[in-house]
């Protein structure tokens, strides 16, 4: 349709979320402590993917943990896009912001090829 | 500019994290291994806002633990990001297969009012 | 044995499970990096029986969910122990020497009754 | 005194914590679910001390970092056995099943050297 929005952006997901859940009687479930805790379970399952991995095999991921990964970062980001809307947070304008914060914090030029800063703020 | 994706879009925001680690040279550290424990750790971070609250307290949240939660929920969006962009995983298409497939395996007449679809799957 | 540790006490535990690794050759999995990352999936495989849970539903657990909860648990002992022993931190007198740090922090007069000591440090 | 629990054991910490939270009024706060939350937190501060690290780093701890991880190392097990004594669980008990049930699992002869037996249970 005309109108509504490309149905990959992060608002047309919120808005199938929201109908999702309503269509469901789900909303009693999902205050955003709720969800926060099922985001962190998920992200979990995404991190169990790699846990006995060595880094360069990570780089290199074998077709079906990679299917898993697909699944589970989608899983995260469900959550993640309904918990912002329960809490009446702009997901995609919070993470521009937070972007332009991290350029002011951490300089290309000082910062270039050392993870301290990341292990010290 | 006239061809640019729209600036809060999940493939600007994948772009502008491309170049952002590029310029500090952090793809070293950028693993998908790395990525997924700091996606956790962000993760950890939210909930730890949530950890003593009741239920009803995080459906209004108070508005310093909510400026709090936005800067964290768009931590654990732009690891996302990244990680799905070094897997070469299409972040938003994954989303949209994932809603479809809960959609399947979730009839609305089926799981109406019930938590059990979560805890049982 | 007579002069064995009583089988159940922690630093039974680690002698066990050092040994447990040592005969399937897997300290070469048993980075604490990695460790750290098991630690953190079996926390949120226990926190996920709780995620959609009313808070009162949690202190009554039902028989099946508590079993599960009690092998979630068990799994998080044994990695920290594990991960305690490759860093050679003594993690009964670290504990001990926290409830202490905890005693001079949080005097019981001065929180009685308010979450906020947590949400505050 | 004669009759206590040699202070350093898993039943020492269990009968301090549970003291430690009735002179607060804490119990309140302390249903198993808010403690697999604050559990789950503190395993992702733990975890944060490695997440740039490569794995060699992470067994050749530098001080201040062991120091750090010493005390998050603490955290985890107290918010463990307090969630242990909320739900009945006899901690040590669990352990000691769970390393019976984890030989019986993974027969050394069998595993040896493979990081297999993780990834697939």
């Amino acid at each position: 349709m005309t109108d509504s929005p490309k149905p990959k952006s992060i608002e047309a997901l919120r808005a199938a979320l929201r109908q999702f859940a309503a269509e469901r009687d789900w909303d009693q479930f999902h205050s955003p402590k709720n969800l926060a805790m099922a985001l962190s379970v998920e992200a979990a399952e995404l991190l169990e993917i790699f846990q006995w991995m060595p880094d360069a095999e990570s780089r290199a991921l074998a077709a079906d943990k990679k299917a898993k990964a697909r699944q589970e970062i989608a899983d995260v980001l469900l959550y993640l896009i309904r918990l912002a809307d329960t809490l009446d947070i702009d997901l995609a304008a919070a993470a521009v912001e937070k972007i332009e914060l991290n350029a002011a914090r951490y300089p290309a030029d000082k910062v270039r090829g050392s993870s301290r800063k990341y292990t010290e703020y």
